[in-house]
């Protein structure tokens, strides 16, 4: 199963594709989608969505991860951030990924085991699971990898209860 | 010129496509494009921005217009409006529509002559100004016809002030 992964911003969004393999979770690509601040929004929204449909013909991932709303910050960002979300879901959508939402909490707790994690521990986990060799910069690529494994650790714990190798 | 108004939203997106002709402004058509609460969110982005595809490639308007990001809401209804408002203007964009963008402030005055009119006020002049038998329901029709009027307007306004027959 391959789990794309994606933090959504208009000047920037992160991504991330993660294998799972064997039981094992293996990076297979990541990368940061940037648009200039000069640019309209219709035409930012348009390269994020022409981005993430490549990104998805290229690495064919059966589902897209994203984090859920978030409700900790102003309408303003809310709704720049609901026009990103918002092609990135068509995107997903129109190639029949299915798709899985996590809340931040449920991320940090997936990631490091701790509800209140920063954000270099969070960097920190995200490397030594993938096994790279530094932290993936910018923030928003980690937090893009990490809804990723979020989904991963997820899809393996139901693996395992199905299995009766957990309860 | 074709103006193509949209009222974004997941539940109900209004839209209206108003004609500048001699002048005189007429309505082409009118409707609003509902989807249902119990449907997946990426699905409920897709069927709005097919809508709007198919808006565009039967009535093949020049211009988006749209309302400005509004700040006096809260930030999950500002995320949740924004995701369906990121998916219109990628239609729009693709389909190289030119994109206005007015301020509630902007529409109440251009279409009322009041900053402070209240709905009912501005679908009794939606009626008049496009001589409709009544007032369009939901009120979603009516703010897509409101912003399609306001370019309509300042379309009229810089044609005149180019002609020199008002300063």
């Amino acid at each position: 199963m391959r789990i794309l992964g994606v933090d959504p911003g208009i000047a920037r969004t992160g991504w991330g594709v993660i294998r799972i393999q064997n039981s094992e979770f293996r990076i297979q690509n990541y990368g940061c989608v940037e648009t200039a601040a000069g640019i309209d929004s219709s035409k930012r929204l348009k390269y994020i969505y022409d981005s993430v449909v490549n990104i998805i013909k290229q690495h064919k991932p059966d589902v897209l991860a994203v984090e859920e709303l978030f409700f900790n910050t102003n309408a303003k960002t809310a709704f720049i951030v609901g026009q990103a979300r918002g092609v990135i879901l068509l995107a997903a959508s129109q190639k029949n990924l299915s798709i899985a939402t996590y809340t931040p909490l449920q991320v940090k707790i997936a990631v490091t085991g701790y509800g209140r994690a920063d954000k270099s521990q969070i960097g920190q986990m995200i490397k030594t699971i993938l096994k790279l060799n530094s932290i993936p910069k910018p923030d928003d690529v980690t937090d893009a990898l990490a809804v990723a494994l979020t989904h991963a650790f997820s899809k393996k714990m139901s693996f395992l209860t199905k299995k009766g190798l957990i309860e």
